[in-house]
């Protein structure tokens, strides 16, 4: 037996999602989930990926999402294999990706009854969806075949609007679950969608952008500041901006802003290094700054801007976005950036900033990137120098997917600015350790070249997403900065708990990185010197490869604490 | 810089919770959560365990708390970290296990604007927590102290009271992190709790007894039903009322009524087999059912309890707990097994079970005992083998944690009847694949010799839990039957959709278990007959040891259905 003309519920509702745009779906396997995995499975433009952790799966999709910018579909069964997709779906919501979150449930009359695997999924993700809907039993009646395909349409529409993001539909399914394919027409109206959203975006009247330049006209000391932009961000005309208005941009390592950008003098990438000393930092009064994406990921930046008497500071964000972590006096702009970027440009008012300005802050950042060049010479393979040199190897399109904790630090330092326009991701809405290795080959899966950059604590913790690589052939580097532990806690005070340290902070697991590696079926590299390493890191990705990097935790917090003072030494000595 | 006089805040809270019977708490390394973690590290009685995946470490958690029948800590950083926990906590609340999870969270100034690691983790487990409470940021005033006392008494009482599970309190912390233990008296009153919680449990009056017993009291054919039950059952109770009414009892293998009965008639083990045959199920009519604990593993007693007239279905539960998915008219008894039991056995009314009933039960069972023994008899070393061996071979106290799907139906029906009292454990709340191997590794925290048997993708998925039985020297045997896939769905009526049938269901990942449990130092042996395989598990468990059994899914279908035709041929023919 099987389901008969209520398939049809079903097919409308994917093939809708097909036309919405959805190309990819990533399946657990599950029993109550059948009807869900085997109409996606059917759908001729669909593409399945079938993973058994769904922890990791979600991960994978993220990291699919991000990568096409457009909502990716999970299917799970039901029970606590829906409670594995929540550590993704937070980061979904803080890093605003779109997800399409479809659980399988039990039907009504077997909840909450102590059925097996049934557990409560109405609204188990709380305020981490944009949306939750739950679905009506399939039936064959064409008011539900319609109402299958709004809710497809609306759920895609819902999850890439303004602020991207998770939506779940929870499905319930009674027996039987084999939809029938063989009925005629089964996907439906399938020459174009059913319903078709548009969604606009805020944009500030030029008469309220005029207002706010107004506010900075006589300011000469300005700073643009990139963080984590959204994918569609006209990086081109914020450094138009730059240009027209003299001003230096802080170009964070994640802000697209950094690479690519054909040796623009105005883009400052090693702010980081140069904020790191307080006396170097005061000394820098800055009028104003505009930030436009994400908090960058430098804590001294955070510092400074706290630290120094600052007369505008201005954040740009989607509507109701707030990443503010300073709690300074703040105009909040909610603006979709490009069009408030194309409005400055054309404003009546001229900003004039300060060539001296600018000019102190270019030649700080050209004795910082020259003592960071120095630091990585020598055959010495220190964390510093995977960062640097990960760059280097990197052409236009490739991606670098960094890890939380030390890898993205390290990367903000050392990836310096240079013309080809390579991309660098990381998970940076909640900054988990959790599930890298999976959104790193979600990357991979959409056909990109991607090198992940992570420590040995967050290889570990999703070391079995290697499995989908190894599944699907797909083309991944993995270097593994192995400290063996948590190198980050060298550096907080934390580390002078002499008593606790490696058992609470330093947590030292010994990994069998390159039994782990071998025993997926992947390249295993240990490169000693810096030169193996460039040499590795300079081939094309071509299969699975892991890269282990063994270092020192202590020796790491001196090589770092080393280079921030021969960077402050240069300044206070050139600058 | 230190937290100075706040720092008793935490140490008289974590105090309070080891004056309350706390033994053991389960620590993600972390940042923000170190307040909480140097001081329970440094607590003079409470074990501390670091595991770096917060999901594995929820569910090592809970095989601690179910195996000592208490609540057991959590901590973790703030972040994802704490969504890794939502797998755990929703088993912990439909197994009823309690949990309390402590949340280091960002202070409020710090969250909600984009500051990293920072999430909204107020009530972030929804209903699936039986308490949250979000603490006050740690001060010194008398009258936070005290306060702190009172929500770790409270903490712990309400996660073991009457229904256990997971209960959550968020922590604010504000740098400095470093809690100062030099301070005098720094665990407070330590001479006793503070806040002492005696917790009654539902009774009927006798009188509701008496009225309950009396509408069975002319029904001759009762059965009585043990369900997973808790920890303190009285299981000797049970075996007398059924002595006494001369009634059958059906064990569930999870019951621990099964094993170490010492041979009573009264229980049959295999219903389960006996039920199978709708013919020979329909053939038996009971009067009555009256059930204690879970609803059983086996499907063809909740299809047979369905299809016959049964005049009254009594389920027992405590408050709230509602357990019933077969639909039928139901009288929901609430209340504390034991103390109904004894008024049972009290009760002036007497029942008469019909000895020709019981005797039928007892001759089918005798019969389909046979069949398993013979069906288990030669060299080939089937996945009914592994189940069955692994009862024959385990002694009083020892552990048997069984995994989800196949392993806990081949358990229920393989594992016969012994007078030795095996404990046989699973995560049978909401019945994942996730988590198992870490469950079963917090049987072994906490000193038991534990055997855990589960299949290749309940393997991978809980793979890197293999790490916490490495670093703590646990001495545990893993016992992996590798069919290379989802065995149970070559049962299901998805085994029919050829065509994609391997790609959503079978799903082989090749698992390379030899290479992976050689990765992280565990002993391996893949025995190919049954008489090498009883030889490994007849050794005494001693490190850390994996098992593989390789079997083939269809090959595993025919030996599954061979036997259960033989069993309904031999009851037909003799019973």
């Amino acid at each position: 037996m099987n389901m008969g003309e209520a398939s049809r519920y079903l097919t409308n509702f994917v093939d809708e999602l097909a036309q919405s745009g959805m190309e990819h779906v990533v399946i657990s396997p599950g029993s109550r989930s059948t009807p869900l995995a085997l109409t996606f499975t059917e759908h001729p433009t669909i593409q399945e990926w079938v993973h058994f952790d769904e922890r990791s799966s979600a991960f994978f999709a993220l990291g699919m999402a991000k990568s096409k910018q457009k909502p990716v579909a999970l299917v799970c069964t039901s029970g606590t294999a829906a409670a594995n997709y929540y550590p993704a779906i937070v980061e979904a919501y803080y890093s605003r990706v779109p997800l399409i979150v479809l659980t399988a449930d039990r039907p009504h009359e077997l909840r909450d009854n102590g059925a097996p695997q049934a557990i409560d999924q109405i609204k188990m993700y709380g305020d981490y969806v944009k949306y939750f809907h739950e679905m009506a039993i399939p039936e064959a009646d064409p008011s539900l075949i319609t109402y299958a395909r709004r809710q497809a349409a609306r759920a895609y529409s819902q999850a890439e609007a303004t602020q991207p993001g998770a939506v779940q539909l929870n499905f319930p399914f009674r027996d039987p679950l084999i939809p029938d394919f063989t009925l005629e027409n089964i996907w439906g109206n399938a020459t174009g969608k059913y319903v078709t959203g548009i969604t606009g975006h805020e944009q500030l009247h030029p008469s309220q952008t005029e207002t706010l330049i107004g506010q900075l006209k006589d300011l000469s000391k300005g700073v643009i500041v990139c963080g984590e932009l959204p994918g569609d961000t006209d990086v081109e005309a914020i450094h138009q901006l730059a240009e027209h208005w003299n001003v230096p941009i802080f170009a964070d390592v994640l802000s697209h802003v950094r690479h690519g950008n054909n040796g623009n003098a105005k883009v400052i990438s090693s702010y980081d290094a140069i904020l790191k000393d307080e006396e170097v930092a005061l000394s820098l009064e800055p009028d104003f700054i505009l930030r436009f994406g994400a908090m960058p990921v430098s804590k001294p930046y955070l510092k400074w801007i706290q630290a120094v008497p600052l007369k505008h500071h201005i954040v740009v964000d989607q509507a109701s976005g707030y990443r503010e972590p300073s709690s300074l006096e703040t105009t909040m702009v909610y603006s979709e950036p490009n069009e408030l970027v194309q409005q400055m440009l054309k404003s009546s008012v001229q900003l004039t900033g300060d060539p001296a300005w600018l000019d102190t802050w270019a030649k700080m950042d050209e004795i910082a990137m020259k003592e960071i060049c120095g630091a990585v010479e020598g055959e010495q393979l220190t964390e510093g120098k995977v960062a640097y040199e990960l760059t280097e190897a990197a052409n236009t399109g490739d991606v670098i997917f960094v890890g939380n904790s030390m890898p993205i630090r390290d990367m903000d330092t050392f990836s310096l600015a240079k013309k080809e326009k390579i991309q660098i991701h990381g998970n940076r809405g909640a900054n988990g350790i959790d599930g890298l290795i999976s959104t790193a080959t979600g990357f991979a899966a959409t056909g990109n070249s991607v090198t992940l950059f992570l420590g040995d604590l967050s290889f570990l913790h999703d070391y079995t997403a290697l499995f989908i690589a190894r599944k699907y052939e797909l083309n991944l580097r993995v270097v593994v900065v192995n400290n063996n532990g948590g190198g980050i806690f060298s550096f907080l005070p934390q580390n002078t708990e002499a008593d606790h340290f490696e058992t609470l902070f330093g947590t030292p697991f010994n990994p069998p990185i390159k039994t782990l590696a071998e025993a997926v079926g992947y390249r295993y590299h240990q490169p000693k010197t810096s030169e193996e390493f460039q040499q590795l890191v300079r081939q094309a990705i071509s299969g699975m490869e892991i890269i282990e990097v063994v270092t020192d935790r202590d020796e790491n917090k001196q090589h770092h604490r080393a280079l921030w003072q021969r960077i402050t030494e240069s300044i206070q000595k050139e600058g």
